[in-house]
């Protein structure tokens, strides 16, 4: 019997690879001599890197750098087992939780971090890059990381503009003269599921500014000068992120790496799926387990157990899914290739206990559920 | 395919009946065209007459009975669906469950309303009888019950003592000139799985007192008086209940029928198997589902899921049972039938919000392990 085990992060508990060890210890409690395979997933959300890294048997490369608010903060790079790809988490550098929700400021949050992680990279010799830009603090279209790799957005003094997304509208000339020329020949695959444009009510100011701690007037702000920044931008290289789809991910991190780098953009899910080789380990596979900390009717559009689960579908082959909170519809999951959803939380208990004993909860909902099928099986 | 659904009451959220109605509703929705047998259990205890009438597809009759405080309760007894065996849960009568917490008293509560019961049934024909003892507030040696059939228990004075335990020790003279003559010509099958004897440290008033109100001085007199009421049936009888195992049964009744009806003893779980004839609904079953409120290791202790398991494996039919909560050690459960144990709270939550949205749960949870294992089946 060989079974697969590809679950996303429990947030605020386990991490998908703790996810998957709890799995597979309840697996191997009611199957003697089972084999598994651990393939930790991530929908390109925070944890991306993590899961890729540890189901590539790849490595982290730490490095210090300035945070959203400027502030040093202890990052990372992965780099996937095939020793070539540089898999990056915008988060780990330029994320909303590296900040106290007291100091959200999206007017100076800034993604230079970000692009100190893609120098470091570069400087290491890395070609190939996978971006997962979710979680971001920032509404700066990206400037923080373009000055980081040496481009000069200048001002009417013809200096530097300064960091965060209130600086955009003092630029008036991007000076790609020292931008870093290793990017031209690298490929920059970006892990998002926005697909807002850069400006206007659909933007990223109106849309994702809010909960980055803009207030309705920053708001204003940030989105005029979103479109002065797109006006230079469309000037400078005649590509158009006033509209574009996905231009406004990230707080236009998106736009640039569509404008400044050979890039493409992919569902992350697709990606995760795509690199950490899932359809290859689903080849011969008796059943999947999948899960995440909460699974309802919206798990259907694109989040991890979904992507597993439309993988293992094209086999024929059992999804189990197992999270800490069932919500409303999950019925609409079986077409897409979920047999089953279960909650691990096994009695009355608060969000608190549920969390602090996730792996322990998460093997024994695992190991039910395998006797389960084990013995439909062997009817 | 053809399941059998078998769960006992799931306490404070659904009757027997009703959790049995909502797994099938559960199982249904998996399944086209499903057969399902719907066979409510309990073990004896509290909902034992209920499951076993709807198991039979019997009937009820209700009528007013002196409560355990003496107040009148609204009784009743369950006619099986052979019409002529009739089943008596001494709760409904003369059970904790009447009184409020603060009122409980042993030397007062008497079981004179479960004689009602059984007189009336008498009145109606019946001669077969089960009683359930489970969950009685008295300690009065079952000499509420025997007044009610006409025993005269004397004082010096050639009176009738009083209502409860603390009635016991003024009595000095057993007089059955008047006790009902029907009782010789009935089976009395007594559903308990208690063993104590009738007085002394294990006795009825030292064990099971304290659960109904007594304390420690109350305990002393009512254990004294229980020894004198065994001294006195023993000269009346021969019969001695002092050590006698299950005499100490809900407050010393079950040593009222040992010496004075044509009684036996068995485990509840194995009367109501019995009588539901869970074994003849198990022939030809794919599987089985069970549950309860709460399953752990000591549910293997002639709990419900047990009972049903036990027999379920002896055809080699799978066993799912589903809980409110999972507690310690259900690995003890496997070797005993049990297949699996879910929990049916399918997210963190109060005891109060899965308790009150048991059903809906339930069907979930069925729908989810029934799917898991057709899959399994499908293979």
């Amino acid at each position: 019997m060989r079974i697969v085990i590809a679950p996303d992060s429990f947030k605020g508990s386990l991490t998908a690879l703790e996810a998957a060890q709890a799995i597979e210890r309840g697996v191997k409690k009611a199957v003697q001599g089972v084999k598994t395979v651990i393939v930790p997933v991530a929908d390109g959300g925070e944890g991306t890197m993590e899961s890729l890294v540890a189901a590539t048997q790849g490595r982290m490369v730490e490095l210090t750098v300035k945070g959203p608010l400027q502030d040093p903060v202890q990052a990372a790079y992965g780099i996937l087992g095939d020793e070539e790809t540089c898999v990056i988490e915008m988060a780990r550098a330029s994320g909303i939780c590296l900040i106290d929700s007291t100091k959200l400021n999206p007017m100076d949050a800034t993604t230079y971090g970000t692009g100190q992680l893609i120098k470091k990279a570069l400087d290491d010799g890395l070609r190939k890059f996978i971006l997962a830009i979710g979680g971001s603090a920032t509404n700066d279209g990206g400037i923080g990381m373009l000055q980081a790799l040496g481009m000069k957005l200048l001002d009417s003094d013809n200096q530097q503009v300064g960091y965060g997304g209130g600086e955009l509208s003092g630029v008036i000339q991007i000076n790609d003269q020292h931008f870093d020329s290793r990017i031209a020949k690298c490929e920059f695959l970006i892990a998002t599921d926005v697909q807002n444009p850069l400006v206007g009510k659909d933007g990223a100011s109106h849309v994702f500014g809010p909960q980055k701690g803009a207030t309705p007037e920053m708001v204003e702000v940030l989105d005029n000068n979103l479109l002065h920044w797109a006006d230079l931008v469309e000037q400078k290289t005649g590509i158009r992120l006033h509209e574009k789809p996905g231009a406004g991910a990230a707080g236009g991190i998106g736009g640039a790496f569509q404008a400044f780098f050979p890039s493409k953009t992919k569902r992350g899910i697709d990606i995760v799926i795509e690199y950490s080789k899932l359809v290859e380990h689903l080849a011969g596979a008796d059943c999947v387990f999948t899960g995440e900390g909460q699974i309802d009717f919206q798990t259907a559009s694109g989040k991890t157990p979904m992507g597993v689960a439309e993988a293992a579908k094209k086999k024929g082959i059992p999804v189990f899914a197992l999270t800490g909170s069932i919500g409303q519809g999950i019925e609409v999951l079986y077409q897409h290739g979920i047999t089953s959803v279960y909650s691990i939380v096994n009695a009355p208990m608060t969000l608190q206990e549920a969390m602090t004993r996730g792996a322990e909860l998460l093997e024994q909902t695992a190991e039910q559920v395998i006797r389960t099928y084990m013995i439909g099986l062997q009817k």
